[in-house]
C-alpha cells in the first residue's frame, strides 16, 4: 500500500491528529516542532494498530519505514542501533488518541545486548548505569513481550540485593549486576525456550507488537468501558531515543502539572527524582521531592521548564501534565498532555483561564465534567463531629467515603452490586485494581505518594482516596488492616477523608458540599449555554427549596404517595381503601370521611410545595402505586388476629380481605395509576380538589402557582380525556365556589409504550408530557427492576448485552425511540407542548445529551443532581456530550 | 338547505343506497320499482338522523317535504290523512343500513284519533277491528313515543279480557273495546298530564322523532357495540301505508325465508297467522302455523309469494328474510333483507348458491363469516351418552351447551366474567336480554315459536336455543325452573341441545363437529383467496395432527416448558434447578445428569411432532418461564419439612433455598426466557441438542423435516447473536458427530417493545420472527392479564376505554404498531422474512385482518381454531374483513 503513510518521524507528524497519531504522538510532533527539547523519535500510526489486530502481517509492509526512521535517529543522533561503542537505544511507548494512562505497555532501553552494554558503558562513563539499564531492559522485555513471570525477576533482584548487603536497587555494585544478568537470561530462557533475543531490529519489532497487542490487556479494555472509549481506536506507537535521568547526580526526571491538579493554584506542581528514570516516580517505590526542590537543586533547569510548561499553556489552552528528564544538565521533555485534576481545580482552572484570556466562558464550561460536577456535591467530613482518627496519610483525591473495609477489587466489585459500599484497601494499586476503584466509596494504601497510581486514578474517578499511610500494615491473606495495637478486619466500617488525609473508625459523619464563587460561574456559563432547563423530583418542600437554590426552574414531579405513609396518614388511607366498593351508605359514608380528612392533609401538602417553588411549575402526579402498598403486610395481620378482641378482628378480617382482593401477581402491571382513578374516581377528585384550593388559598395570599396537574399510567385516549374532562370539572367548581381564577395544565406521564405510540392521541387532551423512563424501560424491555438487577442484569451487563446499566443510563435503542416517538407524535397534535423527563436517567449525563438531541424542553432530577444536569445540558448544547 | 334531499318516495329512492335510505327503506325501494306489490310509503334519509341527534330543529326543515309526501300517499291510495270516512293509516318503523332486528322502536296504524276511527269501521266493515287497531296505536304510542308503562295498558286490557269472559284479545266484543279505550285515554293522560293527541299530523312528527331517538337506547347501543356497527349511521325512516292482516280470514300476515335458516334446504320456510297484525308472529304470543300450510289455505297467495321470493334471490343473490301481509286477498310484500341463518345453513347456501349460478365462489366464501365457521366447529351431544332429558322445546338454533342456570341477563354476563359458563332460562326473551345471551353458552325458553326473539338472537349469535318448553314454568322472583316434580335451582349444571330441542340436566357428554363436504369446499375457497397462511400452536403431536387435518400449514408455536411438567420429568427438571449455579464437581455431575436425562425425553417429544407435521415447518420454541414455576409451592415444601427425616430435609431445605432465591416481585418481567439461556446455557444446549438430534434420527429414516429453532423474550441484539451462533455450533457438533446433514432455521418471538423497536437489529441474526402478541400486549399496554382481567379491565371495556379486551382483539393502535414496525424492520435487512403471530390473536377475526393489512407471512392459532382463521384470511384478502 505505498499510497498509505504509516510512520512519522516527530518533526513531520500533524500535532493536530490526534486520531492517527495518538494523544502522546500528536504532542511529541507539536512540541518537536515548536522548537521545544524534544529526543529525536519517530511514531507509528493507529492505522497499524486496527490493520494489525486484524492481519499482524501488516508488519512486513511498514517494516522498511521502521528502518528508515531508524536511520535518520542515528543520523540525528550520531549514534548507531545495535552500535556496541555509541548505541542508539530508544523507548517504545503506547499513545491512543484518548489518554489511558498506565493501561498499555512501555519498553525502556531498548538497543541493548550483550555488545551493545559495553558500548552504553564506554560512552556513558558509568558501567553500573549500563548494566542496571540492560537488567531492567531484559525485566521489561521479558515479562512484557514475552510473558514472563515479573515476580522471578524481582525474586532474583531481591536475593542480589540480599547478597550485596544493600536495601535499594541503585546501590547494588556493578560486579553483583553483571551475576544478575546472567541469572535474568537464565529465567528468560528457561520461561520462554528460548535465548534472550540480541538482534535490537527483533526486539524493535517485537516491542512494537507488544504495544499494539496491549490495547485488548483486559486492565485497559475495563479502563476503556469505565470511561467509554472506543474499543475501535487503537493505539498508535512512539520510539523514541532513550534519555537517561540516571547518570549521576547532574540527571533527574519528574512529572509536573501546569498547575496544581488538586487546588487548580496557578503554580508549577509536580515531583522528581535525582538521579531515577521515569517510572521509579510513578510507580511510587522512592519517594520523590516536590518540584520546588528543583529550584534550588538545579536552579538553570527549572527556570527552562517554567517557561516551557507556561508556552505548553499558550499553546494547548489548557493546564498541562508534563513528562521530563534531565540528562548530563541537558532538559528533555518526553511527554505533554493535558493534566487530568480534581474537580474543584477543574473549577478553578476553567475560571482563571477565563480571567487570564487563555480560554472563553463556553470552553470554561466544557473543562468542567458533569462527572466532575457530582463530585463537587460529595460531601465532606463534618468539622464539628467528633472524629476517630486511625491515621493519617497523603491527602490524595479529595471527598470523604464510607463503607466496608476490603481487600481485593474484585470483593468491592462483588459488595457494590450486593448494595454494600466499601472502602478498598491495598498496599499499593495497580491497572488490575481499576474495577475495585470504581466500586468501591474510596481507596486507603499504605505506600505510593501524590502521583502513585491509586492516587491519580481516584482524583481521575472522584473517589476519595488517602494514600502513603505508612503506618498502616494491610496484610491481604489475612484481610487486616493494623494501625499499632488497633487491627480492622473485613466488613468493618471506616471511613477515608481524602480532603485532609484521614483514616477514621466507623462512619464519621458528613456535611453537604458548598458552592464556591468559581463554581457559581461554572452553573451560570452553563445555563446560558443549555438549551434544556433543570427542574427536580422533590415530595417536600425542603427537597423543592433545596433544589431550587441548586438551580431548578421548576418540579418535574411531586410524588403524592408519600404523602399518605405518615404515622398520621397512613390509617385514614387504610380506612378509605377498606370502605372503597363497599355498597350501602355506611360504605359511602367511610370513603366521605376518609376522603375528607386527606384533602385537608393534601391541601397542606401542595400549599407547602407550591410556597417553596413560587412563580415556577410544578407538577404534581396524582396516585400512583397498586393500592395495597398502603395495606399492612398479611403475616402482620394474621399475627395481630390472635390476640385481637372482637370488634377488633372484625375490622383485622376486613383488612384481610382488602389484602386477598388486592393481592396481584405481577403489581408492576396490575391495578394502580390512573387505573385506580378511573375505577375509583372519587380519589382522584380528592386530590385535584386539594390542588385547587391549595392554589385558590395562596392566590389569594398573592402568591403565583404554576399548578400542573399530571396523571400517571396512561395508555389510552379515553383515560386521558376523562381525567382532562375532570380536571377541568373540578376546576370550574372550585372556581365558582370560591369566585378566585387560576390557571393550570393537566398532562401525563410518557411511562407505557402504548402511551409513547399513541401521543398524538393523548396530546388531544394533555397540555404536557413527562416521560417516566423508570416504568418505560421496565416495560419497554419487560425487565422488572428488582428482579433483573437481582436476577441477571449486572451478568448481562458484564456480558456486554448492554454497555450500561439501562435503569442508569437510558437505553437510547428502547425507550430512547419511544421518547423520541412521544415527541414527535405529541406535538405534531400540539405545537410547541411542553415534554419533559423524570425518571431517575433526568440526572444522568448521556441521557440527558439524549434529550437534548431530541428536543425535551425540561430534564427533571433529584435536587442533589440539579448542578450535575445544568452543566449536562450545556456540554449537550456545546456538542461535547452526545 | 333546499339542495339536500331528505324525503324520498318509494318510486324514487336509490335502492343501492342503503347508508341513505337505511337497508329495509332501500329495499322497499327496490322491490316497488321492480314492480312488488308494496303498500306506497316514503322514506327519510339516515342524514335527518344524524342531523337530529346534533339539532332536532331539522325536524322544521323536512316537514314540508313530509307534507307533500303524505299528499302523495292520499292521491296513490285514495285515502285521506285524518279523513274520517276514508283514512289513511301509516306505519312508522326504524331501518338502520346495517340490519339491527327488534332493536329500534316500529309505531303501527298511525293516524287513527276518535273521528278517524269511525270511518276506518265503516270503510272496513269492521267495527272491531277497528277499535282494536285504535287501542293498540293508543298502548304503542304512549309506550314508544311518550314512555308510559307499557304494563298499565297491558293491565288493563287483561281486565277488559276477564270482565268479557275471553281468553285472546281478539275475543273482546267491539262494546269492552269502546270502554277499553276511554281507560287508554285516561292512563295516557295521566302517565303524560296530556290529552292524547289527535292530530295525525302532530301523532306522525312524534312518532318520526321518537324513532330517531331510538337509535341510543341502551339495547341498540349493546346491539351495535356486540356487532361492532358504526354509532354514527344513524338510522333512516319509513312511512308506508298499513295493510291490514287483521281484518278477517280472508287477511293475515307471516315471515318467510327464501329458504331453510336452520338447515340451508332450499325450499320456502317460515310461519303465518291468519287475521292478525305482524307484531303478533314475531311476539311469540299466538303460535303461527308454518308456511306450507299457506297453500293449503290461500293457493293463489302462496304461489305468488313463491313467485316473489324466487325473484327476490335472484335481485339480492342472497337468501332473503321476507314480511307479507295479506289484506283481504292481497299480497303485499312489507319487507326483505337477507336472511339471517345458521352456520351450517349459511355453507349449504352458499355453495347451493355456487351451484345453482347464483354466486361465484368468492362470494360463497364472504357468505361464511368466521364467527359461523367457529360455531360449525361447536360440539354436538355424544349420541351414545346416556342422556337425563328434562323435557323437550324446539331446536331453535343448533349446538349444545352446558352452565349453570341463571335467570337474569345481568347474571349471566356477571358470572361469564369470573369465567363461569351459564345457560339463560327466561320465559321468553326481550332485546334487553341482549348481553346475557351473549355471555351465555345457550338459552332456553317457555313460550315462543322458532321466529321469537331468543330463537332469531341466538342463531345469530351461534347460540344454543331451545325454545317453547312449554312443560317448564320459569319462575324468576324464585329462581327456578320446574318440569313436573323436577325443581332446578340457580347454579344447577344443565345443557341444552338445539339441534334437538332436548333440554337435559347436568353437563351432557359432547363430541367434535365433523366437516361436511359443503364446509369443506368452502374453506377450500377460502385458501384460494386467502394470502396469509395459516399455521397451529401445538404442544403435542396429537394437537399437531388435528391442526394438520383441520388445514393448518405448519406449526407455529410449540412450547416446550409443557415438556417438563409430566410426573417422570418434574423431579428431573426440579434436580437440575437446584444443581444450577452450584459451584463445585457436585453440582457440575447433578446438573450433567439431569440434563442427559431431559435430552432423552426431549428428544421423544421432538420426534412425535415432527412426524406429525412431516414436511411442513415446525417452530420449536426453548424453555420460556421462570424457573419457580417448575417448583413446588413453599407452603407445601414447609409442610413436608415437618415429618421428613433428616435427609429429605436436606433436599427439602435445597428446594426451600432455591424457591426464595428465586422468588421475584414481577415475575412476568423477571427472570425467564432466553435469559435463563444466557445465565445457564447448559439448558438451551439440551434442547438445541435433543432437537438436532431428533433431526438427524427422522431423517435418517427418510421423513422430511423442517425444524425452526425459536428463542423467547429476546430484546436485544447481543442475545440473539448468541443464541444464533450457539444453535449454528450445536447444529455443526450434530452433523459432524452423525455424518447427516440437515437445514434448520433460528429465529426469535417479538414479543417485548424492545424487540419490536430494534427488529433490524435482530433481523441481523434472526431467520424468522413469530410475534408473541399475548406478551406484547402486555408489556405495551403495562397490563398483567390476569391482574388487569380480575381488577379493573371488564370496567374499561364498559366505560369505552377499549371496545374489545385487548387481550382478545389484537389493540392495533398499540402492540399493532409494534408488530408493523417489526414486519418493515425486520424485512429491511432481512427481505422477505418470514414474520408471523402466534398470540391468542392468531385465531381472532379481526386480528388476523390486521395481521393481513400489515404483510404478515401466517397466523398460528389453536388446532380448533384454525378453520376460521383460514376463512378470517381470505375475508381479508377478499376486503370484507379490516
Amino acid at each position: 500500500m505505498p499510497s498509505e503513510r504509516y510512520v512519522y518521524s516527530l518533526k513531520e507528524g500533524d500535532g493536530s491528529n490526534r486520531l492517527l497519531l495518538g494523544g502522546k504522538g500528536a504532542n511529541l510532533c507539536t512540541m518537536a516542532q515548536s522548537g521545544l527539547p524534544i529526543p529525536p523519535g519517530f511514531v507509528i500510526t493507529t492505522e497499524v494498530c486496527r490493520k494489525y489486530m486484524v492481519n499482524p502481517a501488516i508488519m512486513d509492509e511498514i517494516w522498511d519505514d521502521v528502518k528508515a526512521s531508524v536511520l535518520r535517529l542515528e543520523k540525528e543522533t550520531g549514534k548507531g542501533f545495535n552500535d556496541s561503542k555509541n548505541p542508539l537505544l530508544v523507548s517504545v511507548r503506547s499513545g491512543a488518541p484518548i489518554s489511558m494512562p498506565g493501561m498499555m505497555e512501555t519498553i525502556l532501553n531498548l538497543g541493548l545486548n550483550d555488545e551493545t552494554v559495553k558500548g552504553l558503558a564506554e560512552s556513558s562513563g558509568n558501567k553500573r548505569f549500563a548494566l542496571d539499564s540492560y537488567r531492567r531492559f531484559i525485566q521489561m522485555f521479558g515479562s512484557v513481550v514475552d510473558e514472563v513471570n515479573f515476580d522471578l525477576f524481582e525474586g532474583a533482584l531481591a536475593k542480589t540485593r540480599k547478597d550485596a548487603g544493600v536495601e535499594q536497587d541503585y546501590q547494588i555494585p556493578a560486579e553483583a549486576l553483571e551475576k544478575l544478568l546472567v541469572e535474568y537470561k537464565a529465567i528468560y530462557k528457561k520461561s520462554t525456550g528460548n535465548d534472550f533475543p540480541t538482534d535490537p531490529w527483533i526486539q524493535l519489532r517485537r516491542a512494537i507488537e507488544a504495544v499494539f497487542k496491549s490495547w485488548n490487556i483486559p486492565r485497559a479494555v475495563t479502563y476503556r468501558k469505565i470511561n467509554k472509549i472506543d474499543d475501535s481506536l487503537g493505539t498508535a506507537v512512539n520510539v523514541i531515543t532513550m534519555a537517561f535521568g540516571n547518570l549521576g547526580n547532574d540527571c533527574g526526571t519528574g512529572v509536573c502539572f501546569t498547575r496544581n491538579p488538586s487546588t487548580g493554584e496557578n503554580k508549577l506542581y509536580g515531583e522528581f527524582l535525582i538521579n531515577a528514570q521515569g517510572e521509579d516516580v510513578v510507580a511510587g517505590i522512592r519517594t520523590p521531592m516536590p518540584i520546588a526542590q528543583l529550584e534550588k537543586e538545579m536552579p538553570e533547569i527549572y527556570k527552562e521548564l517554567c517557561t516551557i510548561t507556561s508556552n505548553l499553556e499558550k499553546t494547548y489552552h489548557d493546564m498541562q501534565d508534563v513528562e521530563f528528564t534531565i540528562e548530563r544538565g541537558k532538559l528533555f521533555i518526553l511527554q505533554t498532555r493535558a493534566g487530568k485534576r480534581t474537580a474543584s481545580a477543574a473549577v478553578k482552572v476553567a475560571v482563571d483561564m477565563v480571567n487570564e484570556g487563555l480560554i472563553d466562558t463556553k470552553t470554561a464550561v466544557t473543562r468542567v465534567s458533569p462527572e466532575q460536577v457530582e463530585m463537587l456535591l460529595h460531601r465532606q467530613i463534618d468539622k464539628s463531629a467528633k472524629l476517630d482518627v486511625i491515621t493519617k496519610g497523603l491527602p490524595a483525591s479529595p471527598g470523604a467515603g464510607a463503607g466496608m473495609l476490603v481487600f481485593s477489587a474484585d470483593e468491592a466489585e462483588e459488595w457494590a452490586r450486593q448494595g454494600k459500599p466499601t472502602i478498598l484497601a491495598r498496599p499499593e494499586t495497580s491497572p488490575d485494581d481499576i474495577h475495585g476503584l470504581f466500586a468501591s466509596q474510596g481507596v486507603v494504601t499504605s505506600r505510593g505518594g501524590m502521583t502513585s497510581h491509586a492516587a491519580v486514578v481516584a482524583r481521575g474517578m472522584g473517589k476519595p482516596a488517602v494514600c502513603g499511610c505508612e503506618e498502616a500494615v494491610i496484610d491481604l491473606d489475612k484481610e487486616t488492616l493494623t494501625v499499632g495495637n488497633r487491627v480492622f478486619k473485613k466488613g468493618d466500617m471506616v471511613t477515608v477523608d481524602g480532603t485532609t488525609g484521614n483514616f477514621l473508625a466507623g462512619e464519621a459523619k458528613m456535611v453537604d458540599a458548598t458552592f464556591t464563587d468559581d463554581f457559581k460561574k461554572i452553573l451560570a456559563w452553563a445555563d446560558e449555554n443549555a438549551k434544556l432547563q433543570v427542574w427536580t423530583n422533590a415530595d417536600t418542600p425542603e427537597d423543592a427549596k433545596r433544589a431550587r437554590d441548586f438551580g431548578a426552574k421548576g418540579v418535574g414531579l411531586c410524588r403524592t404517595e408519600h404523602m399518605f405513609m405518615g404515622v398520621d396518614r397512613l390509617p385514614v388511607m387504610q380506612s378509605l381503601i377498606v370502605a372503597l366498593g363497599e355498597a350501602g351508605e355506611d360504605g359511602k359514608k367511610a370513603r366521605a370521611d376518609a376522603l375528607a380528612k386527606l384533602k385537608v392533609m393534601q391541601k397542606d401538602d401542595f400549599t407547602g410545595i407550591f410556597k417553596a417553588m413560587e412563580g415556577l411549575p410544578v407538577i404534581i402526579r396524582l396516585l400512583d402505586p397498586p393500592l395495597h402498598e398502603f395495606l399492612p403486610k398479611e403475616p402482620n395481620v394474621l399475627e395481630a388476629l390472635k390476640t385481637a378482641t372482637p370488634e377488633e378482628a372484625k375490622k383485622l378480617n376486613n383488612v384481610l380481605e382488602k389484602i386477598h382482593q388486592l393481592h396481584e401477581n405481577n403489581p408492576m402491571l396490575g391495578f394502580r395509576g390512573c387505573r385506580l382513578g378511573m375505577i375509583y374516581p372519587e380519589i382522584y377528585e380528592m386530590q385535584m380538589n386539594a390542588i385547587f384550593e391549595a392554589v385558590v388559598e395562596l392566590t389569594k395570599q398573592g402568591v403565583t402557582v404554576k399548578p400542573e396537574v399530571m396523571i400517571p399510567i396512561v395508555g389510552t385516549r379515553a383515560e386521558m380525556k376523562f381525567f382532562r374532562e375532570m380536571a377541568d370539572r373540578i376546576a370550574a367548581e372550585v372556581k365558582k365556589a370560591t369566585g378566585v381564577d387560576f390557571s393550570y395544565l393537566v398532562g401525563t406521564m410518557i411511562e407505557l409504550p402504548r402511551a409513547a405510540l399513541v401521543a398524538d392521541q393523548l396530546a388531544e387532551y394533555a397540555q404536557f408530557f413527562s416521560c417516566g423512563t423508570n416504568d418505560l424501560t421496565q416495560t419497554t424491555l419487560g425487565y422488572s427492576r428488582d428482579d433483573a438487577e437481582n436476577k441477571f442484569l449486572f451478568q448481562y451487563i458484564d456480558k456486554g448485552v448492554f454497555k450500561e446499566n439501562p435503569f442508569a443510563e437510558l437505553d437510547r435503542d428502547g425507550p430512547g425511540q419511544l421518547v423520541k416517538m412521544a415527541v414527535e407524535k405529541g406535538r405534531s397534535v400540539n405545537p410547541g407542548m411542553s415534554v419533559g423527563i423524570c425518571g431517575e436517567h433526568g440526572g444522568n449525563p448521556s441521557s440527558i445529551a439524549f434529550c437534548h438531541s431530541v428536543n425535551l424542553s425540561y430534564v427533571s432530577c433529584s435536587p442533589f443532581r440539579v448542578p450535575v444536569a445544568r452543566v449536562a445540558a450545556a456540554h449537550a448544547a456545546l456538542g461535547v456530550l452526545k
